[in-house]
Formats: structure tokens, sequence, C-alpha cells
């Protein structure tokens, strides 16, 4: 279905060219200074405009239609609202007869018997995704201090420098110059993209089915165009030893406080990724993602006519990203965040030893401001 | 939490020296044949005993505690137990008192406060895995006639060889000689392990966050020691162009009913690994999954005493498995039933057109037998 | 949490006097013709401005921001928005400092430390039913032919006379006196409302916690006001003997069809109302609730203020019903179509023995019509 | 479907005389102690034997197969199991051809296609509330110092005597009279049990769908036998004036602290059961339910004959109650404690506002006691 999450719950609604998209948040505390200007930078970093992204520019303008008041959360469902402006629904009248290859537009034809919203891949579309950018702020400023940071590890094939300073998300000058080929041959290109979290406390993450990795996994792999993952030592743990692959445990990290990172660069290796039994050890949790090229590509495609059964060539309007691994990186740390306060939360809902009725009372929120 | 699906739900128990471990199973349909022959054989591939697996031999013989009557499921929660006998609990005393590297002992110790059962990683066990693949066999029974299979890819580095026939989880001989020199050594091998999913109809997977790659991810990184999972192209689709990737469509793949392999054949490429926009297309769903090696090694490595907080040196006894990607095929395949089965429950339960109360009556199954 | 269903869910959103209130649903099949107008009837019924009711009169246009697409649902969630423009906020300052008696203000106070938006109470405010209502509708057209049918029992003491036809919602003579002397004293007055569900086939409701009547409870008493529900026989049954309030079984009652309202009237007796171990018999589904009295009342009423700690006379602005019972039969109507519908689904999802994969395709549904 | 709770789940399995029933817990804290003395005095209450309950007695004896280690929880699933020694299941051997009235074996016909366990209500027995009561046990001793207490308010319509003194649990002379004459006339009675909670904090239930009456209403009515629910002033509010219902705030409810019971003396009445908005009040929670008269009777009854169609004579064999409401108190005591304890943690999931990771650690329970 279409919602994610045990206690802080996230749900997208909209279609690409429709009124509006969004997200409804149920779940979130409250009394947390929360308002649109929270949710800009993210939302900035995640927009097209630049080289190798969609020349579609929405102005992804955040309306908080519930959940806030007076500026702050009010523990009920917050609802937030982008319009959509700069539609074109012309641009995809041929994907009507004629699935586009690499995109969703057949599979969905399929399960949803003809009757979704062909219009830039409806529901199926990356514009989704500035609903999951403006939850995970949310989720971002009640997970701090845990700081979560991206990089993009390639693009096109073109690793990223070692390096490399400043913002994350700028692609190298050998990147661009690939990302640019690619545009003018109507091509697109995929990229590798890490994500690191560094400051989750030990114990995070639920024995076995809603263990750390599957919790995260399951949001990535609803990101359009994510095709793998790895943990850690990832795939390369497949060809190591079990004694080149356990991260040795030293002193430093049984102190009876949650480890550190400082912690772990003193016993030198993370080949776990920051969980071990699907539990949050203390060090950072590091992952990466491939992100292929955006199926969307203005070149001409072998195609078929839904109505005829005939082979149609297909060439599909719209404004495409050549790189949609550009845009992934806000994308993905908004999943992370997401999912970790949920786990936090569902940690704390379980084992707060100090339990309301024990300790004759609410927990800390439970003692009410004064109203002004 | 510990419990998966939405309609088809599992949830396992027990400790891997505790009087039982197994699964419970809500949401299965009635009048299914089922009784503990249909699991033996899924069961035997998963039982230890082999080269390059542990020592520890259970019989798993399964108890079927409700659910069934008369050799059929009822429609009522099915309790699958397996009594623990060849148990060896005093193997882990040391553990209690010196985490083992690579396990979950430390997490563990950290999330439940010093309360989890050590002995052999208690919960956090493969030993809990017997439980998934019972559930796994009633899953496959319904999803009939979707034929999923494994391979091992490579084992500790060495590449399955392609020209390979017979059993799919019997090592090569290059194989069993590293996995052999690994043991020697008191180490261990990790390895990599393919599925392939057979005649899935398109339009299975839910929009966004129930994806068909994000319900299988969800499950496969619950199984202890998977570390990467990729589908279809997979990490070489991060180095293609759109062109290349974008699998073409042919006129055989819309002809309004499922897609065979035979159409997928035709047209030839199947980067996508079966599922578009989180949907199944109607070709085979292809994924793989990095093992890594075993973390209880028999040689000695650097812990740290608990009680003191000095550096230990610990020797973990119990009984090790020198490569657990050997045993991961029959588990990857009940997990991958499992999610599958669920996924296709959920699409009828939404989609199915004929309501019951529009149709006049129940489904089919409202057909009562009568009573013998 | 804020949402309800496990297949097809809604979830509720939006305060009294925020920008906008309603609803948004996951799970609705896909193809399903779909509009305002089919909101407009039930909606007409929900809204104020008669007699008894609150001066507050919504235009409730629904505006479907998502969902639908050429009139027709798509599979994706539907989002329902009502703007809120006849808002008064400030006839809520008062009710800041000094908690409501019988309304959420205190509970609120407590639950959300203060946070909560206090004006017309809210998120916990009837003004939120206007989505359910909208939800409903949708739910109440997939149920087709089940029919749902209200009846109000009472109203401020005062029964409706047997021979009362015409609109069920409509008071009687003497129950609009009664009403009107109340609101004459700045008081108001409660009600019972009967429900009845024609059509609904025997075999729907999950063994236990999911029974038919688990379900109906547990939606019917999140509506704001209602404080007892009976089913069928009701409280009479605990002083019947097992003789007299078991439900004879005549032949037409087992003729391997779901039993018919014609069946029932042949055996007499429907004490059950319409379901045993949490399943429907067939029999209409029949069951009471009782509506408190509005609490907010213009009279003077003690309270306290929340600053100073010491006794407060509060005398509450805003517009109040002085009956909500006249307004509860439409949200009666919507929830129970909402349940009952997600409850077949379930069935369904459990139970439809043509599994996909089995009858080598998709459901109905999987046949995709033409793109026009 | 069959389990119920957010963070503290229960799933019951098992058939009355399958090979075993029980229960299986998830999302129970690490490090509570617990064993088979915890549920043996709820267990007893709940158990037949005495005047008016069925002669079948089992020994109910626990047996705690999985997630407790050395007398305390470990934070993983609990499954406890309780043998079926008392079996007959011959006496039900007319039961699969005629469903007896009153009882689910027609509507389980109907939904399992006649593949349900037709021995004493397999499934839909009042066998399976021994593990509700199992797991009430550990809910309760969670709930500490909240107290859950019931009363038998009338039974066979005679009102239990104000002044009745001693155990709750034991009829009274009048109401012993009535039992004992319907059991000689081989019929039964029903009764209404009150529940009483105390010291339940304010603030605990979630807005709109999981109120607090809500969650109780789905547990509650899931208990085979309950027929109606009110809650406080119940059916009598719906003619009670709003100025008589509302009950009144005094300045001790406004401390800032969790009301306590001797606060809400102060102030009177308690109309609203001790929710309003869904939230708790802090005053104590009131509610009553009528259980109907069991349909086990031994007298001749008329059914049908599945086989033929024909009308038939059926007399049930097995063991009866007479009262099935002189065995509610226990399992009653048992569903409100689990939805409680549930809706607490919910509450402390999504409110604790020291998160761990803005604390700088876990919670308490995160400083992990040192191994033995």
């Amino acid at each position: 279905m279409n919602s994610f999450g045990r206690l802080f719950r996230v749900e997208l609604f909209g279609e690409s060219h429709g009124p509006s998209v969004g997200v409804i948040i149920d779940g979130c505390p409250s009394g947390v200074p929360f308002s649109a200007s929270d949710m800009l930078p993210a939302l900035a970093r995640r927009r097209g405009g630049r080289p190798g992204t969609t020349a579609r520019v929405e102005s992804d303008e955040p309306l908080i239609e519930s959940g806030v008041f007076e500026g702050r959360t009010t523990g009920t469902p917050v609802l937030i609202r982008f319009l959509n402006r700069d539609q074109r629904p012309d641009d995809y009248a041929a994907v009507r007869h004629s699935p586009r290859p690499g995109h969703a537009d057949l599979t969905r034809h399929h399960k949803f018997g003809g009757h979704h919203d062909p219009r830039g891949g409806g529901h199926a579309s990356g514009r989704l995704t500035v609903g999951l950018v403006a939850a995970g702020a949310l989720a971002a400023k009640l997970l701090t201090p845990v700081v979560i940071k991206t990089k993009i590890v390639q693009l096109g094939g073109v690793p990223t420098p070692e390096t490399a300073s400043g913002e994350s998300d700028v692609p190298s000058e050998a990147q661009r110059e690939v990302i640019a080929a690619a545009a003018a041959a109507e091509d697109s290109v995929g990229g590798v993209v890490q994500c690191v979290v560094e400051g989750l406390p030990a114990g995070i993450g639920e024995p076995f089915f809603d263990s750390l990795e599957s919790c995260l996994a399951h949001a990535i792999f609803a990101i359009p165009g994510i095709k793998a993952l790895e943990f850690g030592a990832g795939w390369s743990a497949a060809c190591l030893r079990g004694s080149a692959h356990n991260d040795p445990i030293s002193p430093a990290t049984a102190t009876g406080r949650p480890l550190t990172t400082a912690d772990v660069a003193a016993h030198g290796t993370n080949h776990a990724g920051g969980a071990l039994g699907g539990i949050s050890t203390g060090s950072p949790v590091v992952f990466r993602v491939a992100v292929r090229p955006p199926a969307g590509i203005g070149r001409a495609q072998q195609s078929v006519d839904l109505c005829t059964g005939r082979p149609a060539e297909i060439r599909v309007g719209g404004r495409h990203d050549t790189c949609i691994a550009l845009r992934v990186p806000p994308i993905l740390e908004a999943l992370t965040a997401i999912v970790l306060y949920d786990l936090i939360r569902v940690h704390e809902g379980l084992n707060t030893v100090e339990a309301p009725a024990r300790s004759g009372g609410l927990s800390p929120r439970g003692r009410p401001r004064r109203p002004r």
C-alpha cells in the first residue's frame, strides 16, 4: 500500500500533473517548532533546473494544511501540499497508446486495468518525492543531533574525486562532461550515492523482520530508479574471510555509553556498516545505492500500440532528467531520517522502562505548558 | 517488530537453545492441503551437517499445533514448532561476558539492557530461519505455478562454473577447496546467491512504499548475514546509458495477457529485473544477494570483558558454519514465496472487481464443501 | 493513531478552524466512477443549519486532489479536501485558558502538552466528520448492492413514532419541541440511532480480534459523542435464556447460497444482530448507538483558569448543535460502509481461491481497458 | 485478522480440541520478571468446574516456550502454550452435519468453505480465551500501579446486591438459584459485568480512530458472547441534558499533575466514564458489558442437515457453561490490561520528548545490566 512507518507514518498522494502532490504525516509529537523554512533547503536541493536535471521547475512552496498551530506541531496529522503549476500534460498524449520503455506505463496499465493517470507517470512520478523531502525535513529535525550526510560516489561511470570538497551534490568537471554528452545524444546516465549516518545510538532496530537494514531497504527501494543497495562492506564482504570481515571490539566500544565516531575510528573498521543482528552498533550507519539512468530519454525507442498490438516507435515528450542520481541525495536523506526516527520511536515505545503508570505521571511532554 | 506481511503474516519465535523455535502464520486461506511432508524437502536443504555447514544437526521435525484439520488448513492461525534437541548451551558461557565480534551480542546487550538470551545468539540465531522455511513451504504451495529458483553464484570468491548442472546448492570442486581451507584455518567465507522467479503475472506490487522490490528487500535484509541486494542489472545499471538500460517493449509484451518467459526471451533483455515502478512486469524477477562470511569463527579474536571494561581475547565455542551462503538458498526461496504470495493477496484484495456484494455471493471459496 | 482499515484505509486531517479538513483514502480499487456528486447527498444530510443543529454552515464542497482521473479512481490514494470558510476562531479565546466541561480541551491539554489547536476543538471537532462522510460515499458505492440504513430511535428521551415515514433524519413534532426547549434553555439533548445493513453476504469478519462487531465498534466509538453500542438483542440478551436468545436455523438458511432477508424473516428472530462468532450470518446487521447531549452549551459552567489554578466560570461562545444525534445518521452510515467494505476486501484477499498465479492471470480487473 | 495491538501485540492460536492453544506476544519490554506464577491467579478465576460453568476442567498450566530467560523477558516474542488434555471431540460428531443455533458453526462453514475444525467450535471456542488471560497477566504487571477491577452487575436478570462483599466473581444466593434453575432446564442465562480502571493517567488514547473507547471496544467485542458495551453514563446519557451530563471541572483537576481518584470524587460525577475526546481524563475508566446466555444448551433445538438440506433436530453434546458471564471477569480484565498497556506504549512512543538521540543516549533501559 501507500504508507510507511509504525509510529511516525508517512503517506504520499497526488499525480505529476494533477492539482497537487504532497504528504500526510501521522504520529508527529506535539510541540515541535515547524514551518516552511525548515523544508526549503532540502526542497531546493531536490529541485530541477540545474544542468543534468529536468527543465520543469516548480516553486515547491510547502502549504501546511493541518497539524501545526502557532508554529508548533499539535500532535495530530500534518498535511503538506505542493501545487503543480508548471504542467504540460499534452507532452504525454502519445504515452497513452504506447507505453514508454523502462517506465511504469505498461505495468500500471496491467495493474490498474488502464485506469491510471498516464500524464507524466501520474502517481508513479519523481514528482511525488517532493512530499518525501518535506516529511524528511520534519524527521531530520526530530532526529537532531543525529546527522545524515550523502555524497555522490560516481556519475555515468565517472568516480567523484577523493579530494572533492564543497557541496556534495555538485558533479565534478568530468562528471558534468559525461552528463552533457548524454544529454546531447538525447540519452541519460546513472550513478552511485553513499549515505552516512552519524550519532545514531546503539540499540535501534527490532529483532528479525524490522531490522535496521530491512526498514531502510524497504523505504529506499521505493525511490524510483534504485537498483541496488549495500551496507558497510557490502558486496566485497562476499569475498572476505570472517577473520578479516569481523570488526574487532575494542574496550572503547563497551563503555556502557553509546559508541561515538571516535570510538569507531579507534578500532579501524566498520565492515558491519553500523548494524549487527539488525540493531545499530553506535558506529556510523553506512550504505550505498545504485541509481539507474532515467528511463525518459528523447530519442526514438521501440514500443507497441496498445490498441492495435502492432510495434510502434515512440518519442517521449516531456522534460527529462539526464541524471536522476543528481537529485537522489536529498531524497535518500529524507527517507533515512523518516526510517530512523520511526525506529527510535518504536524502540522507545517498547522499551522505556519508566512507564507513565509506574512513575506516577506521563512523560515530560505530559507537563503541559501554560496557554498564552 | 517481529512479524511480516499484510494479509499473509508470519511471526517467528524461540531462541537457539530454548525449548522450541517456530513460526505462526496468520492469513492462510482455508482448504489448502498441508502437512509435514510439504516442508521436509526445503528443511532438508537448510539443515547443517554437510561440509562447510554447522555440525549441529537438528531433526527439524515440524509439529503443526494449530490451523490444520484433517490435512487441510482451516483459515485460522497455523503454528509450527520445532523442538531444540541438539543443544549445548555451555558452549556459550564465555559469550556472556565477552561479546563476539561480528555477532549481535553487544547490540542486543545495549538494546535489551542485558536481558537477552546469550546462548547461541538466542533469538538472533540462524536457528530461527527454520520457521521461515516452514512458512515458505506453505507460501510456495499457494503460489503454484509460480516457480522460485536459486543458485549459488560464487563462494569464497570462487565463481560457480557456468556449465554446472545438478543441484544448485552443491558447491563446485574449487569452491569446496576454498571452504575447506577456511575451515582448516578456523575461519569462514562468504558468497553470492541469485534468485529467479518465473511465472509471476504482471501487476503485482503496490504503488510507492510497498513496491515489489521494497517488500522483497525488507524480508531479505532480515536474513542474518545479508549485506547487499541488487535487482536486474543492479550495480551495473549505474554505468549504463538509458538507451542501453531500457528494456525495449516488443508486441509480445502487450498482448493483454500476462507476459511469459518466452515473451521476455524474445525481446532479449531484462535489465529491470522483473519490475518497473515497483510493479511486476511479467518477466522473471531476478535478484542477487551478497552473504558475508559467518561471524562465528574458532580462532582467537579481540573483544572486551563487559564486567571490567578491559580487553579480552575470546575463542568462541559452539558449532559454526564455515559458509552460511550454502544454507541461504532455501531461506531466500522461502522469504521470496512469503513476500510474493502476500503481495498477490493484497493485489487481489484491493482489485478484485467482482466484489462478493456485487456478484451476489462470496468468492468461489464461499461455496462450502459438504461435511463428511 | 489516526488511520483505520487494513486494505481500504482512511485517515482524517485538519482542524476546525484551520485552512481545510478532509480525508485520504488508500486502497481504493481502480476504475470506480467517482465525483463530487457521489458525495453531495450524504454531505447535505450531515450539514448544520437545520433546527437543533449548529448555525455554522459550510458549503462542504469536496475537492478531489488526487486519485481520480477522467472521472474514475486510479488505484492510488484519493485525497478529498474541504475548505473551512465560515470560521470564527475568536469565539474560542476563553477556551484557551479555561477548558470546557465535557469537551476534550483538558485531555488534549494533558496529552499534547498544551500544543493543541484550541479553536473549536481543533482536530477533536465534529467538523472532522465531513471527511468520514466523503470516504463513506466512496465505500457505499463499492458496497452496492449492500444497503445501509439508519433511523433515529429517540431524541431527548422522546421516542420516534413507529408509524413515522419519510426521511428518517427528520425529528417528530414532539422531538422538535424537546429540542427547542433545550435550545431555549441554552442546553442540549441526546438521542439513540439505529443502523440496519441489508444484503451483506454470510462469511464476512475475521476470527477473533477482527470480528465484525469489533471492527464496527472500533470505528463507531471514534465518532465524538457515542457512549454505548449494542448489536441485535443487545442489553436485553443479558436477561434472556439461551433457548429464547438462540435464533433457530431453518432449512432456508442452509441452501448453500448466502442468506437473504427473506430467509431471515422466515425464521423470525435475529437476536444475533447479523453476526455469530464475529462472522456475518447473512441476516441484516443491526445495531444501535447512544449519543450523548453535545457538551457545547451556552449557559455558564464551572471550569478552572489553567494559569492561576483558580475556579472560573465559563460561557462558551461558538455555534453549537443542540442535538448532535440529528447529524449522526450519515456519519454512522459512512463508517459502517468503510468498515464493511474493508472487511469484504480482507475476506476476498485472504480467501479468493483462484489465485492469479494459479488461474494463469490477474483478476478480472487485470484485463486492462484500451486507452481512448 | 487474528492479532491485536500496535506495539504490545497479541495473537491467539489453537483449536478447542487440537493439541494446544495459546498466545504469542510481540513487543514486551525486556527485563520484566515473568513466570507461570504470574498467570495462575487469573487462570484459576477463568477456569470451569464451579456451579454454572463447564464441567470441562483443564489444568491450564502455562508453558513459556520463548521470550523469557532466567525469569525475565528478553524483549523478543513470548509464546505461551496450554495443552488440551480434557478432550472429548466425539461429543461434536453431530455438529458436523447440523450447525448449532447461536454458534458460529454455520458462519464458519460459509466463511471457510467447510474446512473449519468443527470440534467444540474449533478456533471459535471460549477455550481460546485462556491465551488472553495469560497475555493479560503480563500486561497487568506492566501496568502497575494501574488497577483493573470487575464486578458482576447482574446474572440471569438478578442484580448483584449493593452490599455484596468478598470475591466479585461469586454469584449471590438468588443468582445461584436462577442459574441452577436454568441448568436443570438444560438452558442457560446471561449477565452484565462492569469494569473500573483506577490510576490511569490523563492523556492516554489517540486522536480519532484509536480513541480509548475505540480500542477497548475493538478488543471487548472479540470476546465470544458480548452483545453490548457502554462507557460512563452510557445509554442513560441519551436522555440527559448537556448541563446534567457534563462533568464539571473543579480546580483540583487542573493542578498540572495527572488527576487522581480523589480529585474525581471531589467533583462528584464521572458521566464521561474516564475519557473525553477519546483521551483519558485521569478519572476512573468505567464501562459495562452485556453477556448473552451461552448458545450451547442441552435441550433439543431446530437446525438443518447440511447434506440433505432438510430440517433436523439437534441435541448438542459437550460440556457447557450455564452462565458464561461468570467467567467473563478475568477475560475482561485481561483484555483491558492489554489495550491500555498498548495505548500507553503508543503514547510514550509518540510523545516522549527526550528522544534518545537528543539526550545523547537510550532510555533508562539502555543502561545494560552486567552479565552474571
